[in-house]
């Protein structure tokens, strides 16, 4: 292997929304089933957007102490009334929004990720680093055929990212040092937070994560250990 | 399905020493493989048995409090320095006792354990409920080929078997009733504190766990929810 990061490293740490699955469109066909289904009339892409809005603010009342530890399946259920009114969508039952909810569970990987997972595999210990909670990253993998090693969430630590106790749970649970780990991540603010504690860190870009036209812009060289294009491109720069 | 208990429950959670790997042959393999390595003179099946022996007090010394939370490698490592001292061993240095310290991460599963688990997914959440830490569990499955869905452990909840809070653990990360959790153990101790935090309990006959001649006798009728001969038994009487 000719990479030296990749040599050194045991664990790939994903992150999960916006790097391994696509929320955005997979709320959207969903929204759009439900819209047809009640005969509802709502811009669907403006609805996933606005839930996805308030998902760091939900987090950061967990966070600052304004709630207790809460599940991201019930902050998302909390969130999903508030939108539901905003939108003015009314004639859903509490077993129809529960399902609805539990879109979270159902959402769809990018096209490369499950063969970029497989590939990865081989080499390294592959698991999750999410907000979402087990149960949440659990069934998303059997629903999507995610392969993954082991799931590790905040709920294991009972605190949300970017807390310092979500990024030391890798290396301590597999008694590696920080730099033996990789969060692999979309999200700049997730790999800077990582790199803090002493992670290495890979970019992977997802220029759809929200919609067309509204792509996050290249790291500048050397900010990452890596910078792929998608797990296939990851796999590729990691030797294998 | 016909089974009224398969159609009910939700996920099946799995002791794994013994249950779903056998761990005594392992460690004899291992053992027999150290000896022609290092020439000694052992009898690994009695060494195995003493080390194994040693497993049920060293979680109790953390149960009772005698040490803080200490995660299995651990305990085994300790365990390891007093068994070696027992047979006389000498002549090993840290690191190759560290490395067959990691024979737990390296055991070996049943012939039916893979097949097994595989019908099971099918239909099931599968998930570990072990004594065994995290990145045990998690390199003995790479290791092995074991499919879980998950991988929980007592270290999710820092409390060993048969702690009230290992039981409840998978209930209350997937929004079950107990009685939608199955555990699936060769041991009716660990079947039985299941049953009372409400769980169901599956009994699977690992004859050869303690080595030939050795056997548990079968369970009375009606004492568990199932009593299975194999994995793939298991499977057919959840009606796969």
């Amino acid at each position: 292997m000719n990479n030296p990061i990749a040599a050194s490293v045991e664990v790939l740490a994903f992150d999960v929304f916006g790097t391994v699955v696509d929320w955005r469109s997979s709320v959207i066909a969903e929204g759009e089933q439900l819209g047809r289904t009640k005969g509802l009339k709502v811009d669907w892409s403006a609805f996933a957007d606005a839930w996805r809005a308030v998902y760091r603010p939900s987090l950061d009342r967990v966070q600052k102490g304004e709630l207790p530890w809460t599940k991201l399946d019930v902050l998302h259920r909390m969130s999903l009334e508030e939108i539901l009114k905003k939108f003015k969508i009314e004639g859903l039952n509490d077993d129809e929004k529960d399902h609805f909810n539990r879109v979270w569970h159902r959402l769809k990987p990018w096209p490369d990720s499950i063969a970029g997972l497989q590939c990865l595999k081989t080499r390294f210990v592959i698991t999750t680093l999410s907000n979402g909670n087990i149960s949440l990253l659990t069934n998303m993998a059997k629903h999507a055929g995610l392969p993954w090693d082991c799931i590790l969430s905040a709920e294991n630590v009972q605190h949300y990212k970017p807390a310092p106790e979500t990024y030391c749970l890798v290396p301590d649970l597999f008694d590696l040092k920080p730099e033996q780990v990789m969060l692999v991540a979309a999200h700049e603010n997730d790999l800077q937070s990582a790199q803090k504690h002493g992670l290495r860190a890979a970019f992977v870009h997802r220029p759809l994560e929200h919609g067309p036209g509204k792509a996050a812009s290249m790291p500048a060289a050397g900010k990452y250990d890596l910078v792929a294009k998608d797990f296939l491109d990851l796999a590729s720069q990691m030797g294998i």
